[in-house]
């Protein structure tokens, strides 16, 4: 599935290739974005087929598509192109430069009456204003005189496809969220307010054209499309270039006059030109690239790989934005309908947590603000605490429908908790464990104290129905990875409720809130202790659940055939009573504490479940490579490793081209370099160290991590 | 709840109310069928509020919803009668006859000008002719001569509300599943062809009305409504008599030209009059009650009721229609989509088999009829064999889209096995063992050897992720209920192809179409041998599954109260974690084999499992009644015996009004009162024998039963 047409450079993809078979493999890769919106990678000038397709996606815009349920809203196509003269396109090469986010695709096109021209068309979204993005398009006449009929503006008449949350069902209804309240355009530009149902919440768009040479201009604005209209000779010799500034502003955004703002900013960008807007934002991305990039010798294949990783990431953070979080295709898929899930936790997170501790942070408050959905969460499942939801979206409530998972794949909670004190123990970000964290850790203990079952006749306290990140394992009881979690949750809030008693005018004010008593903080104790952690000592192994042991052997050799999921084969309730794991369990435990457990025991989870694992998630092989490196596995790591950095480059799962990129695997593909190959860890100084594990075909890595508010340059 | 209205009498119901809170539960008790054809009890000329509440189901006849799942269509509604002058009711008393079907509803009216009226309106739907039904209406004026107008035809404007089979969520989303093809009227009366969506299917409907007095008559067809509209005067001492005739055909009727055979028919009805279809229907009913009445003496409101139980299951089975099953709500419902579930074997079918073994032989037919779904059933989890639906409309594909439910509540199959045997055992038709039954036995035992999980440390066959009858075990392991029926299934399969070889010719046809091997019939026998059927031997007690014991106390006391559900109060998934029971699980076990097991483990079972049951399903009190019957606790059994002999007469599950009745009690009081308390059982000479465990309030109990094709009156 791998396009030969792609050409992976240290700080560039290059395609040359118009083949429509993977003409949305290119649109998922190409995809741009700074946080606040994503564009997939479409060509502007392009056939429109799906408008569910064409999508941009504001961070945190949803509505809701049923009592309860939310869809991530496709918003108005930014960068609508179209001709009024027959012509088609004849070849095109696009270029993707990591370094300032550029979009760049050259193409010949050709008139119905044999006129030949190249069209190269820019793009961008700006990082250094997020409101602001920019197409700038050049037209070339090469066969003699050209007349030119040419509109571009905004194109609101795009749907959205809802897609169910059970991987095995497709949606073909597509659905319009957005219906246009305002839609204007004259000679200069045009404005456009869409508005959604049944929350009326609205996106405000202004955007400006101009050429350089002499046209004839008029506005266009039907429906939800608004778009000036230039016709015009180009003299052979000459070029045509147009430049539209598009500037975005939504209900999200607090201000008075969002349309007078965006038509502000629209003019403004417009002063400022295509050149000048990008200079702005290549400035931006350089500051990000000091601290976030990878430098890798020996193979600039993977060094772009590497930086596409990072690259993507970074698109899709909406770095100051604390009431967002990153969905499992960010913003440049509508799949799992733009949903939060763990995968920002336990995968994406800790990219940001060592290189840009201020995103991570907002990450984690995204959780704090969902807190009284969480509570309400616990509330409806008759349960005390905070219960975060599987798939979480700007109401914080629960987006799964099904029982077994969204009842049941209760880990998240645990995983928020998790970060919530690695994000601490990394940043020694006293205030926030005080002013936020706390909080985080003892509604979400009071959750599990009433979630697990206690069983008297063995006093011990059972995690009944649960689904743990192995999704093949049905619904099961003491998911050891899940219960470890709980019993770290349970541990961390009490010795959060002892730091912050020790700052006694801060506590005052939590304790206000939270009422912890005495008895409270005992019982998490006993509880803790009293989890069910199933351990079998004979073989030196964490079992993974009470009910893998008994599941009937698959010979995986036989049905598994590439990367693509076996579901797609096997039917999934099938798959979950053979004794297969669908991605990394208890060997993601064993990574999310590498200083904790014995190299034995590390060893032991290695041999008996790796053979076992299909990697049947995105978020496998990155982990995999994680721990093959801790345990000096270095020729297996690094397989893992570039099937996780080559993941979507390389459409491995075979769905990057419906289903977008894939935002964990890039996170786990980082941590697989820097947690497990360059082996960094905290020493016992506070400052980093390293412990490489990379094969002989990598002469060095350097990278940048910050810790304690300290940044170390780091060289392997 | 219980309507102080309602006066339950031993041959008829009446009520003497029109409070509005109870309106809809008079429609759901008063609803009136003929297996071909259900329809709720509303008043006629009645306020049409919701129209999906005005509901006339044909037996068989769905249609798609979405893809794959199928809603039960709600068709015209027959007995639609308007007034063309202001008027309003001001008091009515209304009476069901149960010997004849006839529901007749007296009711003073007033019109805006004071005058006064009597409206006598009696409706049935025939019994000798299933696609007849007629309404007959008398208007008195009683303070002077009366202007009328009145309207009577066919409303095709009906709606469809489709409720998820999930518990609880509920739709609001009315949908129109019909649209009208052809709506025609003229003085004599009118004809309605409506057509469903996206199959294309229809129903023909044909009426004609007479009047006995001079009246200005003429026709109105507008969308989906037909009427004939009469004008004139009523003089003060005469009655005037509105007759109409209805003749309902569907697509499911296998015949040229429908709607000529409706016209026909109505007409034909037209020269019968009401009280010569009427005639014609209790002559129907006569030989049903011959056969199927159960006589109480000593009680009359407990004989009405037990009557009433009868009746119901009489009108909602299409006693000759081999392609149908008796829905959870019948033909008077659309709750749960008109969808078939177990409750026709386990609960109902019994009753037919002792009574009307030809009506039971059809219900199985039914089910042999969609074995070519159940084996798609089964293919599509990756499984051999046929696997029957959670939920089954007519399709015979699955209707319940959950995991925990439609995947795991996996016992229908081995029911659908188990009601097989038991036919052959009681009819002794063999014939249908080799034509039908067999094929079942053994395609089912394949689904099980292939769904069974096979642990080699153990060397066991665990069933691993199963919902048993108890809804609120989650999704468990070894539900022994279900291990037992799986068992008996397999031993069954086994049996009965033993059998049929002894007829080599039938045999020959039959292994054609199986291809049973020896090696098969081994591997039946070694999985009944080696599949997992939990007893604790301390206890002398069957365990229900794996994880029973290991839930958490509930003080059944402090928080259950009255009937009604307790997943209303306390969240379903909480339920699932407390020692609690929804609904008869390992009792139901001990009331199908009732001669198998030891009194010691019965009494173990009911003393262990009964304290801990919520009886928060219908299905409940009935198999409850049974075993206390069968163990001599003759006080416990009778009121467990009016729970559910009196549930929707009390409405003791306060959902009655909004769910319509519950067939399946129905079945299960029957089978209480019959089974348990009379204590029939198959003597060793092959007749039947009785063992009576009356409370000393019944004098006596006179019913009739049929066993190897002979009848018994039996008298205790």
């Amino acid at each position: 599935m791998k396009s030969e047409h792609l050409k992976i450079l240290p700080w560039s993809l290059e395609i040359t290739d118009m083949d429509p078979d993977y003409s949305s493999f290119y649109e998922s890769i190409l995809s741009q974005g700074n946080g606040y919106l994503g564009v997939r990678g479409f060509d502007p000038a392009g056939v429109k087929e799906n408008s569910f397709e064409r999508s941009v996606f504001l961070a945190g815009f949803f509505e809701y598509i049923k009592p309860g349920v939310t869809d991530m809203v496709n918003t108005p196509d930014l960068f609508s192109l179209r001709f009024g003269i027959p012509c088609q396109e004849v070849s095109a090469a696009t270029t993707l430069d990591m370094r300032t986010g550029l979009l760049t695709r050259e193409a010949l096109w050709q008139t119905e009456r044999g006129e030949l021209f190249s069209l190269i068309s820019r793009r961008m979204v700006s990082m250094h204003n997020k409101h602001a993005s920019a197409l700038e398009v050049e037209i070339k006449p090469l066969n003699g005189d050209l007349h030119i009929v040419l509109e571009t503006g905004l194109d609101g008449d795009v749907t959205n496809l809802p897609i169910s949350d059970d991987q095995m069902t497709e949606n073909t209804q597509c659905k319009s969220l957005l219906t246009p309240v305002f839609c204007h355009a004259n000679q200069l530009g045009g404005t456009l307010v869409m508005e959604s149902t049944p929350s009326k919440r609205h996106v405000y768009q202004a955007y400006r054209v101009m050429a350089n040479l002499p046209m004839a201009t008029t506005g266009v604005a039907v429906d939800a499309y608004t778009a000036v209209r230039l016709e015009g000779n180009i003299p052979q010799g000459d070029v045509l270039v147009v430049t539209k500034t598009i500037a975005t502003y939504s209900y999200r955004d607090p201000m008075q006059d969002h349309l007078a703002e965006a038509i502000r900013l629209a003019e403004l960008l417009a002063g400022l030109g295509f050149a000048g807007m990008l200079n702005a934002s290549a400035q931006v991305w350089c500051e990000l690239w000091e601290s976030c990039d990878i430098e890798v010798d020996g193979d600039p294949e993977l060094q772009g790989a590497v930086r596409y990783n990072i690259f993507q990431l970074l698109q899709n953070n909406a770095a100051d934005d604390p009431y967002v979080s990153i969905g499992a295709r960010g913003l440049m898929h509508g799949r799992y309908k733009g949903n939060y899930f763990w995968d920002t936790e336990i995968f994406m997170l800790p990219f940001f947590l060592y290189t840009r501790p201020e995103a991570a942070k907002n990450l984690l408050l995204y959780r704090y603000h969902m807190l009284p959905s969480a509570r309400d969460g616990a509330k409806s499942l008759g349960l005390n605490g905070a219960r975060y939801p599987w798939m979480s979206s700007n109401t914080g409530y629960e987006q799964c429908e099904t029982w077994d998972t969204g009842c049941c794949e209760v880990h998240i909670t645990a995983d928020v908790a998790h970060v919530v004190q690695e994000y601490v123990r990394i940043t020694d970000d006293e205030d926030f464990l005080v002013h936020y964290g706390t909080e985080i850790l003892v509604e979400t203990a009071r959750y599990w104290v009433s979630r697990l079952t206690y069983n008297e006749a063995a006093d011990c306290y059972n995690l009944l129905f649960v689904k743990g990140p192995d999704e093949y394992c049905g619904v099961t009881t003491n998911n050891t990875y899940t219960n470890y979690l709980v019993r770290e949750n349970l541990l961390g809030a009490i010795r959060a409720v002892n730091f912050v008693r020790q700052r006694p005018e801060d506590w005052d004010v939590l304790q206000a809130k939270l009422q912890v008593t005495a008895q409270e903080l005992e019982k998490f104790e006993e509880v803790a202790e009293k989890l069910v952690i199933l351990y079998d000592e004979d073989r030196e192994l964490l079992l993974q659940d009470e009910l893998f042991e008994r599941m009937e052997p698959l010979d995986i050799s036989v049905h598994k055939h590439g990367a693509a999921a076996l579901y797609r084969t096997i039917p999934y309730d099938r798959l979950q009573r053979y004794k297969v794991i669908k991605q990394a369990d208890l060997v993601l435990l064993m990574t999310l504490y590498p200083e904790r457990f014995s190299t034995k025991l590390k060893e032991n989870i290695w041999s008996y479940y790796e053979p076992l694992t299909l990697h049947d998630s995105s978020l496998s092989f990155g982990t995999h490579a994680q721990l093959a490196a801790d345990l000096g596995y270095v020729d297996v790591a690094w397989d893992y490793f570039r099937k996780s950095v080559f993941l979507d480059l390389y459409n491995i799962m075979e769905n990057t081209h419906h289903e977008g990129i894939h935002l964990a695997a890039l996170g786990a593909s980082w941590q697989a370099l820097v947690l497990g190959m360059a082996g960094l860890r905290q020493g016992e100084d506070g400052k980093p160290k390293v412990d490489p594990k990379l094969p002989s075909t990598i002469r060095g890595l350097r990278f940048s991590v910050v810790t304690g508010g300290r940044k170390y340059d780091i060289s392997v």
